[in-house]
């Protein structure tokens, strides 16, 4: 990284913490993520960044089809660590939540501490080095309850969480002292 | 807007108050925007949603040049309101500001009550309707000083800002109610 190029001041551009899912012939996975955002509000579009290597990208990039869920504080760190650092490929991830719900696309919505559920349809992606960055159509929008969003710095200083190293804001350096 | 689309859900969504600038053929703008964004980490690249209607997207679009200044919480109603609600067309909004640095591009960055400050370049854009966004890569980053950075929640809800029209997260219902 260029010397004029200090990592920490990324660490001040504020997020969420959502779980996005997909679905691909039958099979369904999701995966934490941060990096999602409104792009138009007319009509409703959003954008999230995701991580080649891993199994939502896969699915997303097939069906076009991913679900948002806007996760609140009172999430568990054990909930989040299931969706944020084990892969798909290797556990069912749904099995750790009480209660997931099949969306209009045939998409999983997961419902565990959330405050607002988003179905969507990708209408175009951008390749952007070592993530894809996919912008959809909101099919379906859902507020479940008024509460506190979990944001990311919540996430990092309060519940004292990691980045996995697939994020888009992922620092090899910070998440070593930890 | 679809029956299954109820807008609050968007309303969850987390964001963080910038200052984005740009500059074409030497003449200088700068906006209020919530969507900056983190989409990959190597190498350090941002993305950024701008309304087609304002000045600093011409600007960007021309010169693929735009600077990103993190707000803090201290940043006065009066001087978000400069660069959220005017347009450059009409002010000089760089009048309401202490300290403008100009970055090794030439491109104006705003200093004053700002916690971190991200010159790019943008490499790629995507038309999402009545947006652009564009994605940039980082050529220099800085943190200034810790700090609360201003949230989007806060500014709303602590602050009781409204949102211009011309934002991706703009509820007309809501704006009104205010």
């Amino acid at each position: 990284m260029s010397e004029c190029i200090d990592s920490r001041a990324f660490r001040h551009i504020t997020y969420g913490l959502y779980i996005v899912c997909s679905i691909h012939e039958g099979k369904k996975n999701g995966q934490i993520a941060n990096t999602v955002f409104q792009v138009t509000a007319n009509p409703p579009r959003i954008a999230v960044s995701i991580n080649k290597e891993n199994l939502t990208h896969e699915y997303i990039s097939n069906s076009g089809l991913f679900s948002v869920s806007v996760l609140d504080e009172s999430a568990p760190m054990k909930f989040i660590g299931a969706f944020g650092f084990r892969c798909g490929r290797d556990i069912d991830k749904f099995s750790f939540c009480s209660e997931v719900k099949v969306g209009e696309t045939g998409c999983p919505i997961v419902m565990d501490y959330v405050l607002s559920v988003i179905e969507t349809r990708v209408f175009n992606s951008v390749d952007v080095g070592t993530h894809t960055v996919f912008f959809a159509d909101v099919i379906s929008a859902e507020m479940l309850r008024e509460g506190e969003p979990l944001t990311y710095a919540y996430y990092h200083e309060v519940k004292k969480g990691r980045s996995p190293k697939n994020a888009p804001t992922y620092e090899a350096h910070v998440n070593k002292e930890e």
